[in-house]
Order: structure tokens, then sequence, then C-alpha cells
């Protein structure tokens, strides 16, 4: 028998050492989700766990390709524990049109796709062929804190 | 009496020292705002007045927090007088889905975040509830002309 | 009698020097588009032809603006392959909503609309008055490949 997405989600996350159950607050005059119609999009999320940021500083200096993709699994199961506050229920995510890695890279770190793939092995994990998305993968200069990776999405619900 | 959109978007032009009244253009075959059903997307908007970028420099550098924090407001407002352009009203705008917030950053500056609050401070004060959003901030290592800051959207109107 | 846009891309294609003709493959958890009602999100592009990326290194050191325009242009057209293979003909394609432009930059090269300019070209040049769009460029650290150009894009097809 299958598991529930909800399942697979709880599974991972204590695979990756974390519940994500508290409520996820953020400050400010903006949200973590906004719908339009059967989508919604996702605030950039980047690998924090309660108060803490885990995966800090530059991809491919201070922080190894495996720690950056640490990094994108975290930050995409913030994103899927929004979606679970926001709609009830991962079970009702039909499609992911979109997902952003921004990778805080040294200059000639090139490996932001494979950074990328933490984020969308989740993406699989959780929700099967509903996971399967377009993707864009960048290395940036610096990120909020000083995080390593950060993920937004787009996703549509039924 | 609640003031209008409009009028709130005047007099913080106006406190922000700029008008924002005269056509903005811009090069290329590309344009400012494009339409599909209720959204809109609108281009990146630098914190251009008139035919000057105000705001230029690398921020935690050249730049303080404050002075992008300014480019960010400069940024939205663009924004908004081009919403105003495209469908006559503020009063129209439902709904912010997503800004993006581009920072010219130093190596070492990490408050993206606090220079996107100036966007989204604007959006608060002119549009109330309607312009609570979405947002992805990150650091950039160059943008357009020098511009320290850069900001898209995507809105939902009426 | 106007050419058809698929002649057009034929054409445009045969001028750059590549055919765009081999399907193109994308390894990992996701894919090249996705479709949501008349939308259809395109993953970021480099300039790959063949299992080669042709433009590489950083814009405004290594490669100058035309090199990053070419690179833009063949991202863009790669963009354009994909969609004839997700809906059959480019005369399908009804508008562009967003292109993002992300450009390797040089700590001072600020020209990254100059580099745009190569995308917003091919989208004129191929789909006409239905390829203008709205843009955001802004100039990043490092891309996946060490690519020097990358452009995603969304559409809105009949």
């Amino acid at each position: 028998m299958e598991l529930s997405r909800e399942s697979r989600f709880h599974a991972l996350a204590q695979q990756l050492g974390h519940s994500f159950s508290g409520e996820i607050r953020i400050g400010g005059n903006y949200v973590s989700a906004v719908r339009n119609g059967d989508e919604i999009y996702i605030s950039g999320q980047i690998p924090r766990v309660d108060n803490t940021v885990i995966v800090v500083g530059r991809v491919g200096e201070a922080v190894s390709l495996e720690q950056a993709q640490h990094g994108a699994k975290i930050s995409t199961m913030r994103a899927l524990a929004i979606l679970i506050q926001q709609v009830g229920s991962l079970e009702r995510i039909k499609k992911v049109l979109r997902i952003n890695v921004y990778v805080q890279s040294a200059a000639d770190f090139t490996q932001q796709s494979e950074v990328a793939d933490g984020a969308s092995e989740v993406l699989y994990a959780v929700l099967g062929e509903a996971g399967v998305h377009t993707r864009t993968s960048v290395g940036v200069y610096q990120l909020p804190k000083n995080a390593s990776v950060e993920v937004d999405m787009i996703v549509v619900v039924n």
C-alpha cells in the first residue's frame, strides 16, 4: 500500500533530523504564501530550523556540495510545511510549476544544478509525479542571514 | 474617512521626494507590463527617477542599508506607477502574488530581507491588506546601470 | 507573404549556426516545461548546443557583451525549441509573460539589460508582437556549468 504524501513528508523530516511541525513565522508586511485561483506562491525559504539557519556560508568554499544539498532539502521541506498549513494536506498539490534555487556560490563553483537536485529530490520523494517541476538555479553573491541556499516555488492545487 | 490608494501613493511619492507622474519608458523589444487573465507581470524596476538611477553601488560597501531601502521604495513606487498606467487605478489591485527583490550586495552583506522591507512597506502603505505578498530577496553581484536594487512583481487585478 | 514563426525560427537557427532540432534532455527529477491552464513555464536554459555550453565565463572579463548576447540568443532559441516540442507549433504562443535573464557578471559589468536584449530580439524576430514580454535581468556570481547567461520564461498559449 502506498504511503500518503504526509507520511512520506514526516518520514523524510525524521531522516533529515528536523520536525518542521512548528508554526512557520515571518516578520514584515509579507506572508509565506499567497493563492490566486489554483496557484499558490511560496516565499523564498532558507534552511532555517526553529530560529537557526543551519546551512550558512559560501558553497564551494566554507560549505560543501553535500551540505548545500542538505540546505536545499531543508528549504524545500519548509515550503512543503507551509503548504500543509495553507491547504491542509499535501494530497491537494496537483503540480509544481516552478522552483527557483539560489545558491550562495564561490567564484568558481558551478554545480548550482547539483545543489538544486536536493530540492528536486524532496519534491519527488514526497509528491511523486505531482512533484515534477520546472527549475531555474543560479549562483548568487549573498543570501539573507548568510544562508547557503534559498528556494521559492509556485504550486497548483486541486 | 480612509484615503484612496492613489492619495496614499501620491502622499508617499511626495514624502520620498519624487513624482513618478511622467510616462515610464523602456527601450528594446520588451514592455513594462503584460497581462494574462487577472494577473499582471511587471518588469524589473530599478530606482530610476527621470533619467537618473538615484541609488547606485554595492550595498554594505558604498551604499548603506537605509539608502538601499530607499532604493527599494523608489523601485516599488515605479511598479505602482506602471500599474496606474495599465489599469487606471490602484483600487483595482486585488492581490500582490510575488515580489522579487535583487540587492547588489557586498560579499558579507546579509541583510537582503531588511532591504526588501522597504518594498514591502510601500506596498502595505499604499494598498493595505491587498498589498500583502510573497517575497524572495537575494544578493546579486551586479545590476543594470549599477543599481543597488531591482524589484519585479506579479499582481492580481479585479 | 509573411513567413511562419517556425520558418523564422529555423532561419534564425541557421544564422546562429545551430539547429536546435535534437531532443532537449535534462537530468534529475525536473522537466523542461510544465503547463497549467494556458501558461507554460520553461526551466532555465543555458547556451548549450548538443552537450557543450558554448558561451562560458564571466561577462565583462573573459566574455564580451557581444558573446554574452549570443549566449542569450542561444538560450532563448532552446526555450523556443522546447515550446515546439510541447505544443507542436510556435503559432500557438499567444504571449510571453516574463523572461528572467541571469548574467554571470564581472564586479563592474553593468550592461545586463544589453545582454538581455539578445533574448528579447530573438523573441521579437520569431514571434513578432506575441513575443513582446516583461523582463528582469540581473548580474549573478555564477551559473550552472560556468554558463555566461541563463534565461527562463513563462508563455501563454492558445
